[in-house]
């Protein structure tokens, strides 16, 4: 059988999706609630990494079984799993899908929110959960600004050092920001997304914002391809893995 | 001076605001940060207790210093003490107040909202922060019944034993539940709550969305004073004290 997973996780904790032999990934609980649950080790799958301290409201994963387990229907799956997870992870949906199914090939894009804080003083709520700025931002530059984003182009200015992948050209579908009371959300969706490309678009938008970068500067990167010439690469605390796009299976 | 600070704290890990000798609580946080910063000990006083877990977003308290400090800016206040106060305690405001403003006998009722959660599955984001009861509630029942609560009542049968107070009578000014996506929200405001009395009321909504208890038993309830005749206290994870209503000063 395999199981498809939507699952939220607090990323704070974790040194992200991915298995480390040292340290503690999201990845390596799921093997374990698995193995507490079947009774054997079975392949768990994501749909991508995501970096130490990030969150994931709607992440995809398979768990393939090989037959042999005493079946258990997808509707009481979550539960069972929940059961086994840490409190900061949570299986909000399964269901069965064809063997073929990939999280990752089976999908064409993902949608991420970056949170920004920018009220006075410090919120508690938000702690961890946000970038913190405390000072206003100009939320009206940065979605002038992030609307550049939109399109097909090559994103090597906005990918660190360590990019596993050759190819830097992406379409983003969308990409605004919208103030929502005391804080700024900046949400971006596309085909795919590189090493740190949401959160060194977050940090550029905060240059926006601040009069250290304007739209021409980014007009450029998109063309020149040079990571000095955009912002830092904003902390991972604010951003959140929302949902992944799935393709009808088949296609 | 007599500096009015508006609060916001989670409560996870605090015994409540109210000093305990063998407990964390957020007042002892309070005075440790004011001493730190004025190299001497004043008087913390705070509006009201909150119960161990339950959080607050604008809680008011006063610091009296006796003028032998050296002075602060009301307006570099809050920073001032958020560096020497734990990350899940933040001062959102400070104000000058006259010597006489006492955060209790100058405030005239508070707004408290509490937070039911009702997906599916749990959510990790609201672990500690709601009552997850992840089975659907009927908050169309539950606002219905909420309603009932306004007015002045005797609210007896909404008490724990050991509330302090001989009177029971309160006045609720609004009282009423609505849903916000995933969660269901209860929100009252009134003069006065006795001990656990806003727990008991959203322990008594979840009783009316699940049929235990009708509008009726709230009606009688209200009248008999007979704390078996209503549902049981809500986890204090869910409630939120959210304001205090300050009278004008002087009156």
């Amino acid at each position: 059988m395999n199981y498809l997973l939507t699952v939220s996780y607090i990323g704070t904790n974790y040194c992200g999706w991915q298995y480390q032999p040292n340290a503690r990934s999201v990845q390596e609980c799921f093997q374990n609630a698995v193995e507490d649950l079947f009774g054997k080790r079975f392949p768990v799958t994501g749909c991508s990494r995501t970096d130490s301290g990030v969150h994931a409201k709607g992440f995809l994963c398979t768990v393939k079984t090989d037959g042999t387990e005493s079946p258990i229907d997808s509707d009481k799956l979550p539960m069972a799993l929940n059961v086994r997870l840490p409190q900061d992870i949570s299986v909000r949906e399964a269901e069965a899908v064809p063997d073929a199914f990939h999280p990752r090939y089976n999908t064409y894009g993902k949608e991420y929110r970056y949170i920004f804080y920018d009220g006075k003083c410090r919120n508690p709520f938000l702690q961890n959960r946000a970038w913190q700025i405390c000072h206003r931002l100009d939320e009206s530059k940065m979605n002038s600004a992030a609307r550049l984003f939109c399109g097909e182009h090559d994103f090597s200015s906005f990918c660190s050092v360590g990019t596993s992948d050759d190819n830097h050209v992406r379409t983003v579908f969308e990409s605004n920001v919208a103030r929502e009371g005391e804080t700024v959300v900046f949400r971006v969706t596309g085909n795919g997304f590189l090493y740190n490309m949401v959160r060194i678009m977050a940090g550029t938008l905060y240059d926006v914002s601040r009069g250290k970068i304007n739209e021409s500067d980014i007009s450029r990167a998109l063309k020149c391809g040079n990571r000095a010439s955009v912002g830092m690469t904003a902390p991972p605390y604010g951003l959140y893995l929302e949902r992944v796009l799935r393709k009808p299976f088949g296609e």
